[in-house]
């Protein structure tokens, strides 16, 4: 299975842990890409690596855990978030916003975030799956903890609002948005996902 | 130059001019990956057509309308924003939102939508010269009517409310967002880019 034959001079970790990572971690793309984000398993991506799913989750934790690292995320929402909801409920849209561009302002995120987000939407296959992810661990979340009928609409909204907004800074790189501050984006912003998260239905 | 030597049994409209338009889109594809949306200029696209200004304009009309063209853009905001900014002041947001959905429901337009988009995110080329298009002829419009010192990043605030809608409903298909009506989303979000175009500086 594995096309990756350590070279006799190798040092460092032991040969069997450096290989059962990396079949993993070949088994885990293979999983997600055919089966989606919702789809893959944990049992499933131990049976293709041919290793035990104690193993497996010794080695990478949770799928969120094992897909945040596969994919290179540059945040890991479905951590962060569930801290900022449970802090003051008026704040959350000012945590939501600041926490993600703070992220986004340090530049090795910035790089993989802006290499993750060219990758999801400029390949067709790649769409669905970060997508997935999205849908489960950071908008689900967020749904789950607002628990209104229209939580998951809200929720949904919020993204929209957060991702034009790395979108066009961070990715298209409009003037204006690009040179403003970090108080001064959140100062804007903030209010559109607050609203997002309790206004009353319109 | 041209590389497209029409075959002889060749119908239809008259080989010269079939050729010229052909020359124009190859050259003005070419000037605008160099020189970017806006070094581009009609004058230089005619030099390297090795046609005369005045039959570029004939055929193609402004820059927005062949940079339009040669992209296959699904709206052309350009011409149906300077309207909509000459309508009602406080109808602006609805007004935009019902607009850019509407386009996209259509089926072809919205195939085309998402390919400029997938193209412009996913191809590091093609990123500067869709920001520098949507920020002269859309963002630079917005910013010009609303007239504020901030009017810039206001317009930019706007575009990232609507681009982040367009991504996730359209691209991503987020499920509650790509289940939503048009008006249900209209009256989410409008308020939202109703409040960057005229809320008092945060």
């Amino acid at each position: 299975m594995s096309e990756h034959a350590a070279p006799a001079r190798r040092r460092g970790r032991p040969r069997g842990r450096s290989d059962a990572r990396q079949r993993i971690v070949t088994a885990a793309t293979a999983e997600f890409s055919e089966l989606g984000y919702d789809g893959a398993t944990m049992r499933g991506i131990a049976g293709r690596a041919g290793v035990d799913a104690a193993l497996l989750h010794h080695y990478f934790g949770t799928k969120a855990d094992l897909f945040g690292e596969i994919v290179g995320a540059p945040m890991r929402p479905d951590l962060k978030i569930p801290e900022i909801l449970a802090g003051p409920r008026e704040q959350v849209g000012e945590a939501i916003v600041r926490y993600v561009l703070d992220v986004w302002e340090q530049p090795e995120a910035r790089r993989r975030g802006i290499l993750v987000m060219r990758t999801a939407i400029g390949n067709k296959l790649a769409t669905p799956l970060l997508a997935g992810f999205l849908s489960r661990e950071l908008l689900g979340r967020i749904a789950a903890d607002i628990g209104t009928p229209d939580a998951e609409l809200r929720s949904g909204l919020i993204a929209t609002q957060v991702a034009g907004l790395l979108l066009a800074r961070y990715v298209l790189r409009l003037a204006p948005l690009a040179d403003a501050s970090v108080d001064e984006l959140v100062a804007w912003v903030a209010p559109s996902v607050q609203r997002y998260l309790d206004a009353p239905s319109p």
